[in-house]
């Protein structure tokens, strides 16, 4: 059943940089507003990577078809001392703003490379201009936490077990909003839930969390801790069992009986403890009982730990996955690719050696091999003809305005991620010298580049 | 003027991670609720760091104020399986939840150390476990950002001079609200705006920005594009001219006269270029017009251009302050220090080696000589008594879940801020091995906390 749109939590109009409003304002009393394609991709891989997973459109389309300045908002940008000289038109351009662009995008859930655009945005530059900073912003951000969750998710995954990644990184996100949207983007990732609660209403993302030190330390005793939390919670008793003597903890556990559903240890050697608890209880019959991992965990912690087969069931992630502590920006940019000047295509590109931006309104062709599995990666212009099987990446999702795409519920785009992740080879997933999966400009697109930097050689 | 209490943008009841709700449910249905302290510290000083800056009480006193739960949030959580054996008055007691507690916190814009409460939170338990999610998310990235620019301001400022710091980091922020909260803090460590501009709005910060490369792009040439931008933003006008060629581009500039504002570099070796930019601006006359820099930087690299004397005015900073890319996560932590059980003090503390906690209602005494520099800082009791001159860093805020403290405006906290740090000598605040801040608990502190050890050693 698909999403619905939703209403942005708060009006999200003023998160936008100063100077995509002076430009807008600026484009307006040039009278210039030519039909503009920017595209928004990354140009390098960062640190500790080797792919990207897309995240964010929901939150993308939902900022793009809610778009409008308030009369309070309207009423601030008109004083600010940069607008002294701009007309009374403009802000009432402004107040009557809509966006009615075309817009293409990689759905979520799907893998990616740099170069290939993410999205790509067809409008009168003013529109198109003025959404930037928005649209980066949500990008940058969900799709650097949904491919650092995917590392560590398959981590758990390295000897074959299903173990689940619980997200616990609330406190440690940048700000409130950004739990949430954390936990989205790690859901996708193949997160088998969250501890945000927003994020399990909101998402219909499933909610795990029992008690933290302090419910121990409010109690005479760790045990008297432990019955007045299973007397509550009978079949959903996960016990902490390091605040004080964790192995002592483990034992006091098993005097509930088999009916708790496991122990978490949350500090220490986490490889050693876990063999010891598993022992304290398997000796006392409770062989179901699952334990639970958490404490500053990684993905480079927890494939140490699978691959010496700490008998753990689950890890409780938090911190370096909601920060993508070990590269924690993602440098999506924003690029005017292509202009309609009256009525001829204008190409536009940027030709420095380290900073080059290909022209034209791109499509991304990503080849199959006879199993399906992902094998290369074309970027072409849209109507480029690739003769090789293959798949188009980009889908069309706003046309003249409107949704012309069945967003997917966030249990969807999950899946989907499962299946792309399983069809790009391990060997470009492996975290020591992954291999580069590879990625051509098509032979359409590459002659266009070369062509228009002559003619800028000539030119200047 | 004192900033007023804003209703928060969206109901934030449910930004919780969901154990402090079972735990909630826990402590409600054992009929357990005795008036309880935590509070919010750092344990360990992140990397790179010799400091922190307070920063978020503002949004952590509206959220404790405003914090409700919706009709819609209650019905969300009482279908969830883990509340299955809840009982109905749990829920009743959410719908009429109110925060009518004590707090004390460090005001916003004060240096603070590992160890040191930035908050202190005096509740019936329930009360106090809900709030922990929140207050943690808002503190740590609130802080973790506040300290990052502190660093990046006081570099620009290395010879003297007081080169002002843009925050234009939105784009790369984590999600729209932390580019909001991110220029917030920002502004509170002494930069001077932000490109933000629901930020302006909402907090009165000084917005600024000019035009992105893609203005350039969109106009026949470079001159074309310059032009129009002077035509519509006269006294404003700072053209971004490296979009093409940088000396080129500061050539063209020239040709607009000294009415422009100025020019920004964003890509290069900023050293070389800006040189050679004041010497084409100062040749044609333009020698008012002021060059700002931006791309990548960080404290590091503007230390580096301040000190080999660039003729740098500005710097436009992004990416690596607003998330804070060499500590992307600042560790504050919540943790139960005393109880009132049957009338009687209750110290709570844990003892591991590594992971110990203080009991009791701390304050924090800071040291100052005769000029009023800061010279120690002493973790004490709340009652404890030191005899050196000194203030007292923790203040009332909320009394009884009203507000009696006069939440200052920003501007006042910035201000506030920049006078503690000319407090803090040179010595802490260096780069390279800086020395480190003395921070001691007081031998009241001290001889509770060893008591309470040996108690609980020959408890066992």
């Amino acid at each position: 059943m698909p999403e619905k749109l939703e209403q942005p939590p708060y009006n999200q109009a003023l998160i936008v940089d100063l100077y995509e409003l002076t430009m807008a304002a600026g484009y307006f009393e040039n009278n210039y507003n030519p039909w503009s394609t920017f595209e928004i991709f990354v140009r390098e891989m960062p640190k500790h990577r080797s792919y990207l997973v897309s995240a964010g459109l929901q939150q993308a389309v939902e900022y793009l078809l809610h778009l409008r300045f308030t009369p309070e908002e309207i009423d601030y940008l008109r004083q600010l001392p940069v607008f002294k000289h701009v007309s009374r038109e403009f802000f009432d351009f402004l107040a009557e703003f809509r966006f009615t662009g075309d817009v293409w995008a990689i759905p979520e859930g799907q893998i990616y490379f740099p170069g290939e655009p993410l999205m790509r945005i067809s409008a009168p530059i003013i529109q198109a201009q003025i959404v930037e900073t928005f649209l980066l912003s949500t990008f940058n951000f969900q799709s650097m936490i949904a491919t650092k969750a995917s590392r560590v998710v398959y981590a758990a995954r390295l000897d074959g077990r299903n173990r689940g990644i619980m997200e616990f990184g609330s406190r440690r996100a940048h700000g409130p909003e950004a739990s949430l949207l954390a936990a989205r983007a790690s859901y996708i990732a193949g997160c088998m839930g969250t501890s945000n609660v927003l994020a399990g209403m909101k998402f219909g993302i499933p909610v795990y969390g029992t008690a933290a030190h302090s419910w121990t330390m409010a109690f005479p005793t760790e045990e008297d801790a432990f019955r007045a939390y299973h007397r509550v919670f009978p079949e959903s008793t996960i016990l902490l069992i390091d605040t004080y003597d964790v192995l002592e903890g483990a034992r006091r556990a098993t005097r509930l009986g088999p009916g708790i559903r496991g122990v978490r240890i949350d500090s220490g050697d986490l490889l050693t403890i876990s063999r010891q608890v598993r022992q304290i209880l398997d000796a006392a019959g409770l062989e179901k009982a699952i334990i639970v991992a958490s404490g500053d965990l990684n993905e480079y912690r927890i494939k140490a730990l699978v691959e010496n087969g700490a008998p753990i069931d689950a890890f409780g992630v938090g911190t370096q996955m909601v920060t993508s502590e070990d590269a924690p920006s993602l440098g999506g940019i924003y690029k005017l690719v292509e202009q309609i000047i009256d009525g001829q295509v204008r190409y536009r590109a940027k030709f420095s050696q380290n900073k080059a931006t290909y022209p034209g309104k791109k499509q991304v062709f990503r080849l199959i091999d006879d199993q399906g599995k992902f094998v290369k990666d074309v970027i072409g212009l849209e109507d480029d003809d690739i003769p090789e099987d293959h798949f188009t990446l980009l889908l069309p999702v706003i046309e003249k305005g409107k949704l012309v795409y069945d967003l997917p519920a966030l249990e969807t785009i999950r899946t989907y991620f499962l299946e792309n992740f399983d069809r790009l080879d391990d060997r470009f997933k492996r975290f020591d010298q992954p291999d580069a999966y590879p990625v051509r400009y098509s032979k359409k697109l590459q002659d266009l580049f070369n062509q228009l930097k002559e003619q800028e050689v000539h030119h200047r």
